[in-house]
């Protein structure tokens, strides 16, 4: 009895683990597909095509394009404003420094071709925001997780000296934010590189004059 | 015969009056729609019903959604660019002062309902530039009528000594600009004007670190 409880657990167990697996090979192909031609742009054959799947297989897992999107805006977007915006700046021993360095990394490493695709939480905001309060919740959750990342690396400039006091964080750390998606969203049509160093060094002198 | 030929002259004249009008009139009504859904969540049924127009005399205009897309971004999203963002610096001593006071009017002054929408170029950029090289040609073409406006505008604040020489005017020209279309489309999202005027002031005082 013990043993097959222990095999029928381990079936269980294994079950889950291919389901998450291909829950997050989904999440990863759709968020491709939907950073290549919008939401409403990308299609979910397509999607269901590359994940290689049956469309029952794919479906149990989102059984609507909404839950889809909900799931990428949740799971893979956050991650991926902490990833590159947020947790890198634990490195800099001065986060003002870190926050134009991080931001100049990323335009040297961003492939020619996602130039012109701009930033992924940008994109869904400016299509989806407005259309759908729940994606709103979403969205918003996650660039509020960006804003407060920023806003906690500016305390930690202003306790380290780096920053002058005085300086109202909150707002500070919107604009920095709100400038990251305006480079990402003014790029996406320019497509020019040169343009987008010309916006990250612009950045970096405006916040040299809040330093100490 | 002279008669007849001033009679057929002032008719065809006539129709191209109503024609023109009946034109414009397609464009603020598609405008508006477009404004609020996005281009592909706009309904092209939706649009015509509110011309109160027959389809007949609706396509014969725009015979396609790309069409009136394209007639948009040319005829309508440039002369308010400069209307909104250009010919009001005019009325400043100090382009500089202009461009910061003229960006908190035009926050102060926005609709409450409008504050979800965003800006009209700034939608059509994310939504349509990667998906449609027309679209994306046209939406560029008023985008730089709107940076080179501002950095004649810079010039002029040098040439008056209100910014110091040295400045990279195209490069914080396109900062400006960029600024202006990164707080509309975080303010899209946020809906909060309190934000939005933080983005504004923040802006501002950068600029001020730039005057003389």
């Amino acid at each position: 009895m013990f043993q097959k409880e222990s095999f029928m657990a381990r079936m269980i167990a294994a079950k889950t683990r291919n389901s998450v697996k291909t829950r997050s090979h989904i999440l990863g192909v759709a968020f491709e597909e939907i950073y290549r031609h919008g939401f409403r742009g990308a299609s979910v054959n397509s999607i269901i095509d590359k994940t290689e799947l049956t469309k029952g297989a794919f479906f149990h897992h989102f059984p609507t394009k909404e839950a889809l999107g909900y799931a990428i805006a949740d799971e893979i977007l956050v991650s991926l404003i902490m990833d590159r915006w947020v947790r890198p700046l634990d490195n800099y021993e001065n986060p003002l420094e870190g926050i134009s360095h991080n931001f100049k990394k990323i335009i040297e490493t961003t492939p020619e071709e996602h130039l012109g695709f701009g930033c992924p939480l940008n994109n869904l905001v400016q299509e989806m925001a407005p259309e759908d309060p729940v994606f709103s919740k979403k969205l918003n959750s996650a660039l509020e997780k960006w804003i407060e990342g920023i806003e906690l690396n500016l305390k930690r400039a202003q306790k380290r000296g780096f920053l002058r006091s005085g300086v109202h964080l909150r707002r500070l750390a919107e604009f920095i934010v709100m400038s990251h998606e305006g480079a990402f969203g003014m790029v996406k049509m320019l497509r020019d590189r040169k343009v987008f160093f010309g916006l990250q060094a612009t950045l970096r002198d405006y916040l040299k004059t809040l330093q100490i």
